[in-house]
């Protein structure tokens, strides 16, 4: 009813994570070839950070992760700058003693190259094609999400096809509570875009976001994983 | 003496490059893996749209080919945006009917993946290490100095060892007029730093300009370039 309506409006927004530990990765990674030239993913971070700047603002003690990227976070948010997977993962499990809820929002490199040259290596005159060797880096989701005391734990999926099914096999695979899928063959969302839409996969649930303003989908995913967790803890 | 210190103080700088036409490249290449990854060098971008704000301020008609950077122009300058050096190379071809001065400052990317793939290559779960085959981009710079119709040549040499070796190599090799060198291998210049120290060599001189601001270096090598330009027009 109107009176019902009124009331919620003046009320202040519940702090809905209050006090509760959120640590989010952000951003693209860098895997170096050498001094100048690297290996990365699309990712300007707007995902991750207007997720971090949304759980403060609910109350959350916040830890972004950051790649490499051009944004800046409120004063109160930790943040800790990292350039590789491997830094990356280091940092997320060194987080987990405190953290509640882990958001991997970050596009992080699957591969590294087996070797990092510590001079710029000179085009070779004498031969048109080389080969770069590229290994496994640690998988910092499914890490995370198999340690001991584990957080709650919210995955990303960035699928170009087969959304649905991938994001289910990723979230069954790497024991996650949540995962959010997005569809970046599509440019109006995703990477570099100010806006995006979420398809949110719990193991028997599902959750849509509609194509908006980062900043009101980090919002609105928030409010999906603060029910959740709650609802499990 | 003290008047004529005075007179040069007050007279409004020479615009050096008055209708010259100037065409620039900046930032990195991207070359695409498949459509999440790529492969890149860094650069910020910084040098190159410096030295094009300070074109534009010395009289020059200002055209800018940029890889991707999180960078603005002067509107009176004409940007030509591109991803991948294959673009790069085929927009400064392009650019060379009415190019007097072609200044390459772009960080381009000497090769890029033989296949790229049209959809999000899956992370292997079989095997622990790919290889990726690389073949030769096109070399920008060196196409442009050989054209019919070359314009006045300016090269960049970035380097982390055997500096002057190296950049007197690129000035013969790639039949450039001048080329300049830098360190990168000095995180206090070059890259995403604000600051740039160069060396700049012709066949038979060389010039330093020492570590300032990017954008006092870009109007220091722009008076180089401008000399050299006309004292062989």
């Amino acid at each position: 009813d109107l009176v019902k309506l009124c009331c919620d409006f003046f009320t202040p927004q519940q702090p809905l994570l209050a006090g509760v530990n959120v640590v989010i990765t952000a951003g693209p990674t860098q895997e170096a070839i050498d001094p100048v030239r690297y290996i990365s993913n699309h990712s300007s971070g707007k995902m991750g950070f207007s997720l971090a700047n949304a759980a403060l603002s609910m109350g959350a003690n916040v830890t972004v992760i950051a790649g490499p990227v051009n944004l800046s976070l409120a004063a109160d948010i930790k943040r800790i700058d990292v350039k590789s997977a491997r830094d990356m993962h280091q940092a997320a499990l060194a987080s987990l003693d405190t953290a509640d809820i882990f958001i991997a929002c970050a596009a992080v490199a699957d591969y590294r190259t087996e070797t990092v040259h510590s001079e710029k290596m000179k085009k070779q005159a004498d031969t048109d094609v080389i080969t770069l060797t590229l290994v496994k880096n640690p998988d910092i989701i499914a890490d995370v999400a198999n340690a001991e005391n584990r957080p709650f734990c919210v995955g990303f999926a960035a699928e170009t096809n087969d959304i649905e099914a991938y994001a289910l096999g990723k979230l069954a695979r790497k024991n996650l509570d949540l995962i959010a899928a997005n569809d970046v063959s599509n440019s109006a969302q995703g990477f570099n875009s100010d806006n995006n839409a979420l398809t949110v996969f719990a193991k028997d649930k599902r959750f849509d976001i509609p194509l908006c303003n980062k900043k009101e989908v980090a919002i609105q995913l928030l409010k999906i994983i603060s029910e959740q967790y709650k609802s499990i803890s």
